[in-house]
């Protein structure tokens, strides 16, 4: 055995160990399929600001920000302190607190669409509940969404998230096709899959089911279907097609929100009539919301003779999450979302000066303070168009090992990168140089691929 | 004006204020109904221990203990201390943690029936997870549940929980009555409505669709509907049931899992295959779990060829939910179950003294530390037998205003309380003397009821 094999083993001894036990009681060894690797996760010791030190001492520069959720990175000074003060004061009770009131306040001021807002405690739930919202809105049960887009595990909105070629169908008649096994097939009829940013498609996709449908679902900046913007021409046509036929377009920002100040939704000359929140508005902590028009979200309102859609959660708006979701928002202001969103265009062209150096097929797509790279040519903008076959996504883990195990550099399983504002100049010119030297190593078997 | 209702005013001023921003940012002005009361929800300054300080600072004695979710009453300080030494080391990743781990090991070795172990954000992830792993393992699609349990928000889970006279149907036949509005139909169909305690009926109601259920769910001391334990005959004729037409019987213990050492699963001669969790195993903090036989769970293991059922969760097994839940459960050993059970039975016998003092028509259900009145001469040990008419809720209701309002007291607003390791003699006399008053105040009104 030689020292550069013993050296490695001992930068992974631990955490061996600890999934040893782990797999004794935990699925798999995981409570989220995320964090999963081989040969095994590693575990985290602590981690501050951008960096993550696993328990053998290896400290990683953070980009994936526990999938887009830590807008300032972690254990930021601000958050524990507030949430600290809030410990002593209680975490949770059958009662009120001014944290919930303030931080509704703070939302609602700054996404004009966010009329009304409730809180619950995650984003799974808050897609379930605006997908029950909008049937008890508009009496009609259908439900559309983008093929290949990620919702959550609310059986309705996870149906064709990982739709592929063996399955997606003609594309002009895209199958419904479910995540989990034995979805009943109510619920795979209820579904109405549309293409993103494909406008003409879409609208002849829903024409299909016209009089059925309660909302049309989409997220603006959808990771899992390639991390691009919806146009504004789609988000329109949508918009239109949904005003003429009572129904309701509803956005999943849970990602997207850290877009611009008032999520992504503000990049478009049209508003959704509900949104789903999440992910960074907790502040590192479990939180779902929704938030949209009164007369819809009224639906929910306990004071009604007839409450339609009754609704609770034992620890929703409890005051950990509203209180350290609305330090971060608050730091989150306008200028740093326009700060962040700035510095993260320079590293994406850093980047692009990386790719076009080492001259590999990769581009770069994304929006605001988040981008993903594709081992592809031409820009992809359709998830059929980003769809990555099995030779793709074995590079890819290939280099997502290199930058972790030999660069010490974390991204998220798609390449994509997930920015908080504590990463500086000095954290992109690592990463460059990382990629630099992965594209370098993967450079002939992408090549091959085109 | 008076001064009784000047100093009334004051004790409310600043809540009734805070309230009026409410309802302008959030539905209702909650986003739990839980904490609605008229005319207004009251906001917590500060809690400690058995008791919460409203922000006008009138300190309540607490048996709700958030919806039955804190065993150790508010701000433990061995809760505090861990959750503030983690807050250092950060909140989430997407990387494993040793904390997930040890908290699996000290349930599973806790309770026989957990092999395996799966942690999300809340009872309602893991109920909803609860069934479709269930549809995955059987292949059939049908979900048993009892008329008027509550099992979160998820549609299918969510059926009949709010049945009444009106809509409950004949007993033979009971109907599937959705909570939300517009619940598809397909949802409702899948649903067959047993009676719980009922063995004749239960076993008569599966038989008719005895080769599509996938699994019998069952929350064995159920708060909505009475707060009796099942029988270890009701369980049993379920279970076997379940063996004898491939079904899965699974438990609900988000509530009941304080029962004893091991859940309530412990009171019966067989055990169920899943168990869904939440409330207590938090520690205060946003928690789901879902355990059971490795077979079973093995279709969410993300190491298998084909994964049968993908599944994530932002904040899944985040070391905060799981250090707090961790401490607090290792301080709720067995030793502690038994004692707060057996100062819980002792608490129930001095009210039942005070019942019989007063004269009232009053009835206690119960099991372990949770307890529930009712006001009804026999005990109820059936959803239908315990159901409140308007009538008597309006008593109820104004027992629990009298209560809240002039002794500080609350109490969860089935007149049911849940206790914690904080409470001592004191407070139960305290409740004692204000049920004693309580219970003549509206003895008038109950003895016309009967």
């Amino acid at each position: 055995m030689n020292s550069n094999k013993l050296a490695s083993e001992d930068k992974s001894k631990e955490s061996k160990h600890i999934y040893g036990r782990a797999v004794e009681v935990l699925t798999g060894g995981v409570s989220r399929n995320t964090i999963f690797r081989k040969p095994h996760p590693f575990y985290v010791k602590s981690a501050s600001g951008s960096y993550i030190k696993d328990i053998e001492g290896t400290e990683r520069l953070d980009f994936a920000n526990n999938m887009a959720s830590l807008i300032h990175g972690h254990s930021h000074p601000a958050i524990i302190e507030a949430v600290t003060e809030q410990l002593y004061k209680g975490s949770a009770y059958t009662m009120g607190t001014e944290a919930e009131v303030l931080f509704a306040e703070l939302l609602n001021a700054r996404t004009p669409g966010f009329e009304k807002i409730r809180f619950m405690n995650s984003g799974t739930e808050a897609v379930m509940t605006m997908i029950k919202a909008s049937r008890v809105f508009t009496g009609k049960h259908k439900i559309a969404k983008a093929e290949g887009a990620y919702h959550g595990t609310y059986d309705y909105a996870e149906i064709s998230q990982t739709a592929n070629p063996s399955n997606w169908g003609d594309i002009d008649k895209p199958n419904a096709v479910p995540v989990v096994q034995e979805t009943p097939k109510g619920i795979i009829d209820d579904m109405v899959i549309i293409h993103f940013n494909d406008i003409e498609r879409t609208i002849n996709l829903l024409d299909q089911h016209a009089d059925q449908i309660a909302c049309v679902l989409i997220d603006p900046v959808p990771h899992r279907i390639g991390l691009f913007l919806a146009t504004n021409e789609y988000i329109e046509a949508i918009y239109n097609w949904t005003r003429k036929n009572n129904a309701l377009l509803v956005f999943d920002e849970v990602v997207s929100y850290r877009v611009n100040y008032a999520g992504a939704q503000d990049s478009y000359s049209v508003k959704p009539d509900l949104t789903a929140l999440g992910k960074i508005i907790g502040g590192g902590f479990p939180i779902g919301a929704l938030a949209g028009k009164s007369e819809i979200m009224n639906v929910l309102d306990p004071r009604a003779t007839f409450l339609r859609h009754p609704h609770s959660g034992t620890f929703s708006a409890n005051p950990v999450s509203t209180t350290a979701g609305r330090v971060a928002m608050e730091l989150f202001d306008e200028a740093a979302v326009l700060k962040l969103n700035a510095f993260t265009m320079k590293a994406r062209k850093q980047i692009e000066e990386v790719i076009k150096t080492v001259d590999v097929p990769v581009c770069i797509t994304g929006a605001g303070s988040m981008f993903r790279l594709h081992f592809q040519k031409n820009t992809p903008n359709t998830y059929r168009g980003a769809y990555q076959d099995k030779d793709t996504k074995a590079i890819v883990d290939e280099l997502l090992d290199y930058l972790f195990f030999k660069k010490d550099i974390i991204m998220i399983n798609t390449l994509a990168c997930m920015f908080s504002t504590t990463l500086t100049q000095n954290n992109i010119d690592r990463l460059s140089e990382a990629l630099f030297d992965g594209f370098k190593l993967v450079k002939p078997k992408i090549d091959q691929l085109v």
